[in-house]
């Protein structure tokens, strides 16, 4: 066996043992509230079938599914067809047996009958055949890819498990994704998402809940200051309704969306360069006004009211939507005052051009520069594209890389999540160890996570290791401690040393478990 | 968007929220053993480069590694050559674009010159070719592949880190592999593995502790009647060098190993089949019986010396080990006799034919009939395939699928392991609903998992979604409640109701949280 000098793929991480403490106590925060809220965990394969998942994320998604090679001799199933005199003959894949015999015969290969300048001609072609060839031969010699998104597979699980499930379904699923992305600083080729969704309810009680969750989970890791914004994509249609441009609903929202880059003017701008009249910008803008920072929701509304007029039915169910959202909100925490502040309309908000088509949300925490750390919206018809029709529903994720990185930032992880092992018992000899071994497991049997140093090894490096993986006590038994039963407990991090019997340790260390 | 007929790929499982609860469950409960043992939780990525899994599970191992696509024009990277005149030409993938063309022109092709009898000639031959070419372009294709286990990544990890890791490293891991195994009745495509290992410490304290994880784990989730079965290959070796017989290990190993199945004279034969004269094979029959049924491990420990008499230094460092371990475990669990009757040595168990050199561990339940639950051992040189030579290290793995099962079969699911939702708030109609709000909200506030029904649905609707989701209180509130304040509480096991404040239900639910 040659050694391998060992390497990751790129885009992919390592989590070291400080890491998955912080990762799992990010995770376990957002469980536990998903769980306090009804919903239940449910997880799919890494795997699905490519035909589960092409056609789901537009043509650049397809592009960056991970396809998994088909296992074994996967070249047998390909279906080749050649004209034998007047019959077309079908077998298996000569054409592989063609290049496989001329690649190892020559070390490469090229038809005989091809000259120079025809060659060189066609070597000028290759990078537009190849990208061709790549995806008819993935096609062909791969079945199976990795999990792009939650979403897919769990619109697959609901319409594969729809007799055995009870409506309204409230799921949750914390799991990795893969992506073929460019990697870069925050982008990973492997990720995970934390996402909630119901489906089989249309009650807006959803959308308030999701909000409760969003603020519950977040305040819960720390967070002192985030939005939760809130749109409705019939607010949107609505405003192309009412300027008579439905057909241009994609344009306006792209427009709209980089208000906060390019503000009121820049949009009117962007408008009229995508092929808007400049009437139809100005009433744009009169939404833009009508919504402005500043305003109360309940004004903001009212000003959308005013100006869809009688113009948009959609646009005025949109608003009645976000009233009855926000109605539920104030009637779950009539006491929470810091909960309102939070959320914010933003009739800018989009979440890109995908399915949904109610209420959307995103989070942003305003203690850190950075992206949304969360987002989501209601859909009404996610599981068509399996043949189950008129399933509405809503969903959130969380971007717990994200939440990662602000937790950090902020120093908001609490010491409890970098503790793994309680107390080490140091090791001097052989003596030593024999007496330590029953105070090891009174320890255990306590439930006090605790580890014998397993040699003799010089005090400083035992120490060291207990430095190194956050070990807040460690017990020193020497001569003195055998002798007279009382050990001593050293603080690692005040220092201090006490001289105990085991019972008082236990007690003293046992606390808070 | 056509519509897919949703499906899972062969040998892949999704798991509902009943699975999920009790897969946790488990997983929960082996991970709280291993943290109060000093284990930390590492995780590595789902994919690694090919070339650091290929080579490490042998030549049928190999073929089983799920290969990644390379993403996008995955060909361009294909390296071929030309011979042009006098000079060879390195360029990409000619052969692609040859293959391209033909293909689309002609809906599959041939080769022009071939005649009728060669092209049947080289049809037969097609399998044979099939397979090295399968081999040779997946090669070329492919970069990265799916973790097959977790002890070869752990391995790369401990190389990749090993300037940020205090040694001795107890790290633990839980995460899902892929093998591309024929599925089959509990063998599956993807599917956890469940490890706790320890790196850079020779101490046999590490084995004796991986004794009392498995006994501690398996007993908490209620196994009341199982073996521990322990084995050192030292003493398989020291057979093999006292009968004079090193380099036929293998085929002893193998032979011994069938003992459950075809008993002492079976072994006998089967040695003799396989090469090893009459009294060779006696002699191993000598060890057998020296390590019997109904002996104690002091017995079959001294039995065992005996025979290895001056004949096998290395067979009497096995049991020095052996002892070594049991001394360990007994001073460590003084007052456990249970533990005691649980682990037992058998000189056959092989533990198949790999990296481990000194314990080995295998775990069956004798309440189910089902293949081990769990095994493990020590290796030496784990990381000498990545270059870190001399690390020894000791490891262990729950087989959490089958444990599952052994559970299922033997109804040891705690009825907690079935809840997610404590409490469903009925909803009658609007009035009850807007007075459920606070409700439903003063119970969360309370860390009790609650739920409002998100409609006024029928009542019979409701109870049985309570009933599906295993949620074992109602509330019901109708138009008496709101009158009163009192809500009528419903045991959905007992069918009692009661009429009580929402501050009593809150005391009475909150129970035990």
């Amino acid at each position: 066996m040659s050694i391998t000098k060992p390497s990751l793929p790129k885009g992919t991480r390592d989590f070291s043992p400080q890491e998955m403490v912080k990762r799992n106590y990010i995770f376990d925060t957002i469980k536990t509230v998903f769980k306090k809220y009804g919903y239940a965990e449910i997880q799919t394969p890494s795997m699905e079938n490519l035909q589960t998942l092409t056609g789901k994320y537009g043509d650049e998604g397809d592009k960056l599914i991970f396809k998994i090679l088909n296992s074994g001799n996967y070249l047998s199933d390909l279906d080749f067809r050649y004209k034998l005199g007047e019959e077309w003959i079908k077998f298996n894949a000569e054409t592989a047996l063609y290049l496989l015999k001329k690649f190892e015969d020559s070390s490469g290969f090229m038809p005989e009958n091809l000259d120079e300048r025809q060659f060189l001609n066609t070597v000028k072609n290759i990078p537009r055949y190849l990208e061709k060839l790549s995806s008819t031969l993935a096609k062909n010699i791969s079945e199976k890819a990795l999990r792009y998104d939650l979403t897919v597979p769990f619109a697959r699980y609901v319409v594969m498990h729809q007799s055995e499930i009870s409506f309204p379904f409230k799921r949750f699923q914390v799991q990795p994704v893969w992506r073929a992305d460019r990697p870069q600083k925050g982008r990973y080729r492997e990720f995970y998402q934390c996402d909630a969704d119901v489906v089989g309810s249309p009650s807006l009680l959803n959308e308030a809940e999701f909000i409760l969750i969003y603020h519950e989970a977040l305040s819960k890791l720390g967070l002192k200051d985030f939005n939760i914004k809130i749109n409705n994509r019939k607010i949107l249609y609505g405003i192309a309704e009412t300027i008579g441009q439905t057909d241009k609903f994609m344009e306006m929202t792209i427009a709209l969306d980089k208000l906060d880059k390019i503000g009121n003017i820049g949009v009117t701008d962007e408008l009229i360069k995508t092929g808007f009249s400049e009437l139809e910008a100005v009433e744009v803008l009169s939404f833009l006004i009508a919504d402005q920072t500043g305003f109360t929701i309940g004004k903001k509304l009212d000003n959308l009211r005013l100006i869809f007029g009688t113009r948009s039915k959609i646009g005025l169910k949109g608003i009645e939507e976000i009233e009855k959202v926000f109605d539920y909100v104030s009637k779950l925490t009539s006491d929470n005052s810091e909960l309102a502040t939070t959320i914010e309309l933003d009739i800018t908000l989009a979440r890109g051009l995908n399915y949904y088509t109610g209420c959307i949300f995103e989070v942003k925490t305003n203690e850190v520069t950075m992206g949304s750390i969360g987002g989501g919206g209601r859909y009404d018809d996610l599981t068509g594209m399996f043949g189950l029709k008129d399933l509405t529903g809503v969903g959130i994720s969380f971007g717990a890389d994200r939440i990662y990185d602000v937790l950090e930032e902020l120093n908001l992880f609490p010491a409890s999540a970098a503790q793994g092992t309680k107390v080490l018992i140091s090791n001097f000899d052989e003596a030593a160890e024999l007496y330590a071994l029953p105070i090891l497991q009174q320890l255990r049997t306590a439930n006090i996570s605790a580890e014998l140093y397993p040699s003799s090894a010089k005090l400083k490096k035992q120490m060291s290791y207990a430095h190194d993986k956050n070990i807040p006590y460690v017990i020193l038994i020497g001569g003195d401690e055998m002798e007279s039963g009382l050990l001593t407990l050293k603080d690692m991090q005040s220092g201090e040393q006490q001289k105990l019997g085991i019972k008082t340790i236990i007690g003293q260390l046992g606390k808070g478990l």
